[in-house]
């Protein structure tokens, strides 16, 4: 069955330009299979973008342009011009804004509300992973391990130093970000000041974790299409500390990501942390879980709900997996509507 | 300073209809404070109803009503008709639709999405407090008790008495649900599988915590402004082994609840546990939490994020409350859109 798309992008985020650049590389993957190309601007307006604009050079200079604002709504959009009012419907929306409005649940409750369909986390998944500390509790919960932490925010913020058990290096991050922004490793004292600054320029709370110098890492994708796991083969990050920004999204086209060479009893044990965590939360999403293995023990380090260009390029045939998982989208149950209560008042009165 | 008040009731939710006696009270104590009654329907539209229609006659037969429906964009509502689109702006909307879309986060989601400012809770808060499971994770980690449990899906709902290391009573109850809905005292063996099935036609997940019989209840309602919390009385819900939906709503225009008799040391016990979970997460919202007493112990039985008529009968001075939390609204942080990362591409192409 061929199934049709809206690929979803921009937001009001501080990975707005990753987005795009994610949506470019969609493009090249699912070529004629999308239909819409709908942009997010930073005003929170809709905007259909013809096939022909999304390269880099048009969003590079997208505030010059004049485009017609469309209204999210019931099954797609609402178009108001001198004609009147008219409705173009969407297909099936990947849901493709990273960070803030995208995972954050904003983005999943308007396409929930307007029961549009999609690819992507629904809100109790996008508020679990967008905050790092929700995370922790949600994987501690579920018998996943995660490194130690401290969570600071304005308040406590002064006595960090008091507050970590854990001896330098660490690595210190925004609670809601992704991406890398605003994560620094802090080796000595007299860094942590700066570190700090940069975590809450991006986020109200932060996290600080012990940073492990040369700590293997494996990014394992996938989605849950019916009742069968459907899994990306495992990628080891290259790295040099940590992946900064630029360092991420540079290679971003990127075709095939660097295969890590790891034992079956490992990547078998990847796999069931990752089901542990997906299961059904993740529902109708294609996710990226980060981990770390420490001393032969998995740990998970993040889950990215919306990984860049749905980390396509970790699966063997990612067209199908994506096919497929449209078949398998999570159900709202329908709630009916009754006016019992209502009609008792009256009867009492 | 008058704040006028825009109040959003109704809601695709198994408690619609109190969602609608809420609003109907509100009428009463906030009187011509409140310029619209924005009314959202079992498909997602939204109506602005006429105050002289606030009452649950015409409610229990608004089906055959003829409303023009609203579409919520920026600012406000969107009319459309023969003489063109044209705009509602709304004024503080007070969120006061309970259970789905209120307290799930969509309601919140699109709230802010449209930078509509509004009293209640945000993404984040209602994911935690709807989510009977989370709110204990969230609650534990704060340092505050809560009851053993056990946490029920499909899949290991079979075999529920092996998971349960407590004894009977039982009260089981479905994770996302309020007012008492589908839950069920279980005594003895042969009860549960009603008690299961209950819950679960509400929920995908059931919770199941010990039952104590005739358990010390108290229900302390507040929010806080600027840096201060504003806390109601502490009420004593009565009780016939717990309230079920007619007994709590029945009486719900109740004009003050039973003040609760306790010690000066107890009720700033239960005040010490609100503000440790209030902090600030519910920024923005007047919520109630629900606590028991047990050997001189506080735990949290649940938040209620939006309570029934926002609990105004447990407060001295309701409206002076809620115009002061309208002046101390949690703001979003503006995110800068840059695009120096799509220019670096195009400079190194």
């Amino acid at each position: 069955m061929i199934v049709e798309f809206c690929v979803l992008f921009g937001g009001v985020s501080f990975e707005h330009e990753i987005s795009i650049v994610s949506a470019i590389a969609l493009k090249g993957v699912l070529k004629d299979r999308i239909k819409y190309f709908l942009f997010l601007d930073e005003n929170h307006h809709f905007y259909l973008i013809e096939e022909s604009n999304m390269h880099s050079k048009y969003f590079a200079q997208i505030k010059e342009k004049k485009l017609p604002p469309l209204i999210l709504t019931h099954n797609g959009l609402l178009k108001n011009s001198f004609l009147g009012a008219k409705i173009i419907e969407l297909p099936l929306v990947i849901n493709l804004v990273h960070g803030g409005d995208g995972e954050d649940g904003k983005l999943a409750s308007l396409l929930e509300f307007y029961r549009i369909a999609f690819i992507g986390p629904r809100i109790e998944a996008s508020v679990l992973s967008y905050n790092k500390y929700l995370t922790k509790l949600y994987a501690k919960d579920l018998g996943v391990k995660t490194l130690d932490y401290v969570l600071l925010n304005e308040k406590n913020r002064a006595n960090a130093l008091d507050l970590i058990e854990f001896n330098f290096p660490f690595i210190v991050k925004p609670s809601n970000a992704g991406s890398s922004l605003g994560v620094n490793v802090v080796k000595e004292e007299k860094e942590l000041i700066y570190a700090l600054d940069s975590a809450f320029e991006y986020s109200k709370e932060v996290l600080i974790e012990p940073f492990i110098q040369g700590v293997k890492e494996y990014n394992l994708a996938g989605c849950k299409i019916k009742k069968d796991f459907c899994f990306s083969y495992v990628e080891e990050p290259s790295k040099q500390e940590f992946l900064d920004f630029k360092q991420k999204y540079l290679d971003f086209s990127r075709n095939k990501a660097p295969k890590a060479n790891l034992s079956n009893a490992l990547e078998e044990q990847l796999k069931e942390n990752f089901k542990k965590l997906y299961n059904d939360l993740f529902s109708g999403a294609i996710i990226r879980c980060d981990f770390f293995v420490i001393e032969n023990e998995v740990y998970l380090n993040e889950i990215n709900p919306i990984p860049g260009s749905l980390a396509n390029y970790l699966f063997d045939d990612f067209k199908t997996t994506l096919e497929n998982l449209a078949q398998s989208l999570p159900k709202t149950p329908k709630i009916q509507i009754k006016n019992s209560y209502l009609l008792q008042i009256q009867k009492n009165k």
